[in-house]
């Protein structure tokens, strides 16, 4: 088959970054277009030393017409870019695959409240497919917009998925405590990310609600047929990738085999590993790979389960995940470009 | 009024030369015994060289007999040590801080099975005092032996107290979701705490069971008269020092003024200090310090009570309370030595 | 006494908070003005949570009379802010202490190179007097106005100095190989000093030139009383807090005891701690605190002396080094409010 | 042609588990047999849960015999053990690639008396080949044993060459001040290497003598016919992967074009990346990777050439080099396997 042809709006933030790595390693997929308004006439590698040697492009301002010949445009853009830009490229047969936040939520007056702004194509949004593969594999085959998920809705939805399609928690009493590298953040100029600010340190943020709760409130919702509620907690890890979602939610009956539950539902899962009973799952397990890791069991002499889920937010939680959205979309096995090991340490 | 003679056994490890730098600054203390079977002979500031001309003395085999002189004697010795060693100067006169484990549970069996040995002087645990000035300030006044807190517990327990306190939450459904830096494993060479292991990485540990579990459970439940029960998950941070508690508990009822209970419950503690509404504090906000912060909120849509509690393990968490818990018990400001400010960044 | 009366004009860096950290614990100075451009109107302890507790204080602009009430002066700002307000403060009887480099450089035009701009008051220059006490000790304590040394000179002139005094090494084949943590950078927003990008990581910057190098060189040369030369490579680790100055000189006589030399030098001096013949000097072991721990020895087989020079940039490389300076400018002891012992770990 | 079978023998440690990892995406190499004293019994993904999903091999004991039906046997085992067990295979016919010290020096007197130990095979090493193929590469197409370099070594060595061949600088009075992550220690339980103690620090040692000298003077003194003697000051990093040479040489003509030397010497080589005039190579730009990043310049106003060289200790200073000799001694192309793009952040 011939190459795929890719572009990338937006590719000097880290998810940018972090495509441009996958997609050098995937034997399918030619990067065709890299944009970044703000670096328009730099080599990439002049700002991605890392990248020296691996390609000779050039950045190109986001306007540029050649994203109109790409099979494929993924958006690396903050929230309210794709919203803008997305439609002419769909309209040109383009498909696209948006990073950022614009079209993952289907209720659109929801979306604005959180995001703060009107929203630049709402007759958009319907087609937009949420692209978290292990709820919505079928949809993104043919799904021409995606809209690729957060980092910290993957690993909690992933992470709670199983307690709640099977009814073993009541979906009214769920609480998400889940932390994350500052990656997290994107690569822009700010102090609370510093690294005199940040490392050696460790606080939550967003106590008083986070733009990825209604995301999660919403996709868990829509498959269970019901609302659901949970309480959500980031916080900040004083290290560069990584998410790690401690879960907790009461069972219906304490009976119940976790264990089994969970190796069950994700027995063909590519990017989902359950691992034995007694696992504590590291960030580092994951480190610049596409997989989810997850350890479930009881809290000792209680009826509360309880989930540890890891991801590299930048892989499984943006980058990675968009890759493998993309392999879907266009017939390709689900893993490829995708199976590298995490190094370790 | 003269100087307290103070001896520290097991000065070799993190919270001994945390000892030693209090004390240092301590102007009613004198370091008069440093005890350590492995370093004895050698000069402390060649074993710790951040003290070179600070002080002039040299470790002693803890045997030594100049430990009956003390008037004092803190014990940062493993878990098993003090129970063996601790009755002798007890008898002779000499009041003890142990910072392990030794006398922390009332309920010696319950002891037996978490620490995995029979306790060596169970006819003494009914006389320990469990250090935590913020509920047992007058009994800590008069102790001869004080069993001081673990680190986990002490920002678990100030975090939880007020909600329990005042009914405001059911003492069934409590979640203790913590995290502390690597100083929490000790001086120890150890592979799963090398800088290889732990940096750039996060994970959970003892989701079956902790030992610091069995104490706050104790130790709640004795201040509330009934039965506690919490999920409690413990995390390692990539980092040197401190602890963050992130707590939740159902409440009651919902209207209730959680601001209003904290300020209310901790007005007049020198060591705790509830922050503004809508704060996150930081682990390193108390880095160095004796300081416990503490923010309360309500989860946005929810009737869950989510507490965040700071400590520098080291210090509120284990030598600052044992050198508060001494200037308790020698008719001291409680705040003596412990008022430093923590450096930033 | 009475109390001295503090001004920090530019209190929101690092140097600032620094400060305000130092003189909360010194007895003879009270804070009474803390300016900023961008947090007027704050109360400090908001910008600083560390601080809440220790004292009651807002932020203020910085042209605000008030400083000219002031005894002294602390100017914690960018490089050209004091060249253009210090005058009017000097005029008024407030003595001043910078911590950037306007008033460090003799050679005005030298300056000008360097720093990119005219100077604002080329005829202070002269009265100036560099606040290293080490070497000007007698000048500061008559001083009015004085050049607060910068991080990088501090740890490798007070490396340096004992050799090329002595004459022992030629003065025209030095090398100082730097490294600092990421505080040296400020308080700022900055995409190179993220923690997703100096964290993890290690490289050298200024390779073509940095501004503290004619600091070097005019300060040796001047106590020389001739040219000094030296090959100068600063590097940025990954940490908060810290100069290492890793210095190579060639040896004239391979036959002198540098041990004898180092001590002899530095033997009354409060700040200076000579370190045994094969110690390896921390920076965490002077984290926080006003010392700078020197080691020296030959390379083996070699007529190389390689010294090794540990300061906390912020401390005896900024904030600690001004308020040496103020304790010198007003007789007080020189180490008052500077005596804190660094935590370990 | 068919897949080469590879036994590692101490694959528990963290070079032994870097060659696993390289080896996993190496199209012509099969694991054959991991050998480990202490875990043999084991999965190697219960050991090293990074590799989960990625193997399904048991730790076997050392003395196995399949270790002699492999094609080749990494060693990855402390200091004096291949010495003690490669003879056996190599008269087995097996080819040998010791990553530890005991084939690096061929005055083996030298040897025995920076390690410690008689040598326990001495006739075995004149036929041993140091496996730097940027200077030896034909021979070790041939070799049966390569010794595989040191980490610092391949830094510097890679660093300083073109300026010692080219006769631009002279041979004796060469600076390298290193400065390596702290997997460099290996994994091993030990506390000067704990988080704890590494993390926010940095300090040089062995300054009286590091092993990794008389390897540098023997193999730079070899390739030049004279002897070559340098200051060599290694510093422990607080991070985990990463060698950061820094290099000084009096050059003989300050007119020398240095880019175009260093550009023209390496023109051909797949892994060392001679970088732009004025870069600054950052240890992570290689993270992963075999690559050497060097750079090269002359300090402001000086006759000395300054030379940075980053290398992943993990990678192009063990594991990886390791690879790329099997490479050469099987006839495939030099670069196989050994690909992937370095991650960033």
């Amino acid at each position: 088959m011939g190459q795929i042809k890719v572009g990338v709006v937006g590719g000097t933030g880290y998810a940018g970054v972090e495509i441009i790595r996958l997609l050098l390693g995937h034997p399918h997929a030619q990067l065709t277009a890299l944009t970044s308004r703000a670096d328009a006439g730099r080599r990439v590698d002049e700002v991605f030393p890392n990248l020296r040697g691996y390609l000779d492009l050039t950045f190109v301002a986001p306007d540029a017409a050649r994203l109109h010949d790409c099979d494929v445009v993924f958006f690396a853009t903050p929230n309210g870019t794709a919203m803008h830009d997305a439609p002419r490229l769909l309209d040109a047969g383009v498909r696209v695959i948006d990073l950022a936040a614009d079209f993952r939520l289907q209720d659109v007056a929801e979306w604005s409240r959180w995001y703060g702004m009107a929203h630049a194509c709402p007759e958009r949004v319907p087609e937009a497919v949420y692209g978290l593969p292990e709820i919505n594999r079928e949809a993104i085959r043919s799904a021409r917009l995606v809209a690729n998920p957060g980092c910290y809705p993957t690993a909690i939805i992933l992470g709670f998925l199983p307690l709640l399609r099977s009814g073993a928690v009541e979906p009214g009493r769920l609480i998400a405590d889940a932390k994350s590298g500052a990656s997290g953040a994107g690569r822009k100029a700010a102090i609370t990310t510093l690294l005199t600010e940040a490392a050696d340190n460790f606080h939550a943020y967003g106590v008083s609600g986070h733009r990825h709760l209604p995301e999660i409130r919403e996709v868990l919702g829509a498959r269970l047929g019901a609302p659901v509620d949970l309480v959500f907690v980031p916080h900040l890890l004083p290290m560069i990738r990584g998410i790690h979602a401690t879960l907790y939610a009461g069972l219906r009956d304490a009976r119940i085999d976790l264990q089994d539950l969970y190796e069950t539902a994700y027995r063909d899962e590519p990017f989902v590993d359950v691992m034995p009973p007694g696992s504590h799952p590291e960030t580092r397990s994951v480190r610049g790979g596409n997989l989810c890791r997850i350890a479930v069991s009881q809290a000792p002499g209680s009826d509360t389960a309880v989930v540890l889920s890891v991801i590299d937010n930048l892989v499984k939680g943006a980058a990675g995940q968009a890759v493998q959205n993309m392999n879907l979309m266009f017939g390709l096995r689900e893993a490829t470009g995708l199976e590298s090991v995490s190094p370790l340490p």
